[in-house]
């Protein structure tokens, strides 16, 4: 399985990926799910997969070429806005599933796959979109900010109580590690690294990327303090009077 | 969906179960899902089920109708340990599951369901069983100390924070509720109230049961506090240095 985050503030948008891909629970390998498109002061968009790794890596790779295309073909590299690029993405989605998908059914082999897609074109806001595996998708919004791929269900309680738009880039990298860390503590399907990328609103650039790596001093520091600080939290709950 | 919980600790067993069941977004009900099979100083023994309800309830009519059975019979009322309880339960389940699968199959519907199954019986340690839809079990472990039902994943990572095998049942209790909380709140599809019981070892006799209802002042105070808690540890997390 994945896990992947994507999360609109109102700053910016924050993008993680876990690496863990695995065909059957003895072919585990590490394969990066966030791929970057970046034309500088142009535009900034990034895509985060999950699912069928053959069936992504074509879809990346489809958009990858699409940079050489005849300025007349409809691109990621020349859309007017991220509402199109959400279209060209959910239609190389659906082109891959048409080559690949009919063989893959033969095998019984889950040949979906699910996108998250975001960034800024010059002259919109950022925007972020979550594709899924029919090629449709949707929007975030200021009520729900954040979409997440895979094995969401771990690590969504800290984000539902601890990320809001307002939220700044700083805390929403904490807050999304910490529900890596559940997600990893919880899901063998899911491991490092895990790829970080911030884009700050308006830059029209890549913020920062960061490769969290196996033993990484930072990550394994905020899973010790935040264990002992749930931990501490617990400690303060008041015992119920009808327990004896 | 559902979620319970069934927790194995040194000193007795905690059960919870919520009470939301849903044939459809517009067919909610409330049903306990939790069923207790008293014989004071002989045997306590509790059930919690998930999945189709038919199927369900008719399990546990077929294990209550056993107390009237002849006593050549093995029920859950003669059996000698909890192993043999939980083949009894699984058999009842695989029984229900041959007289009705067929037909709920031609109208496509999902006959399965889950069953946690733990107690004592005189003679014993206290067991806990986890009942899969095929009616074959597995068994709770001091590694493995807890099973849960139904959408467990969001409240998983407090309980593998939280509690071991030496936690004392007041703690276990609270954090049960906590992990309630935490699935609740990200998914409609489990909802009070929640129905615990504890069961102290070799007392043969149920500890306390607690039906938590909509509005319940301590259930009300946990969820705050904890929400607080959580941020106050999510504040006092170290900042990336790395992060500009």
């Amino acid at each position: 399985m994945t896990y992947c985050v994507g999360v609109r503030l109102d700053s910016g948008i924050l993008f993680a990926s876990d690496s863990r891909t695995n065909a059957g629970v003895d072919h585990i390998a590490s394969f990066c799910k966030m791929k970057v498109f970046e034309m500088a002061n142009e535009r900034v968009i990034v895509v985060l997969s999950s699912g069928n790794l053959s069936i992504t890596q074509s879809v990346i790779n489809t958009l990858e070429q699409h940079r050489h295309a005849d300025q007349a073909v409809p691109t990621i590299w020349n859309a007017a806005n991220m509402y199109d690029v959400a279209c060209i993405v959910g239609d190389a989605l659906r082109e891959i599933e048409r080559r690949d998908g009919p063989y893959l059914a033969q095998g019984n082999i889950d040949a979906s796959a699910s996108l998250l897609v975001g960034g800024q074109i010059k002259g919109e806001d950022p925007r972020l979109f979550n594709i899924y595996p029919q090629g449709n998708f949707i929007e975030a919004t200021p009520e729900t900010h954040s979409f997440q791929l895979g094995e969401g269900k771990y690590g969504k309680p800290v984000l539902d109580r601890v990320v809001t738009t307002a939220t700044n880039p700083v805390d929403a990298v904490k807050c999304v590690l910490v529900s890596f860390d559940s997600t990893i503590r919880s899901n063998i399907s899911v491991g490092l690294p895990i790829d970080l990328l911030w884009y700050p609103r308006d830059s029209l650039r890549v913020g920062f990327q960061k490769r969290i790596l196996e033993g990484d001093p930072y990550f394994n520091m905020l899973r010790n303090a935040w264990g002992a600080g749930l931990r501490r939290a617990f400690g303060e709950l008041d015992n119920p009077d009808w327990v004896s």
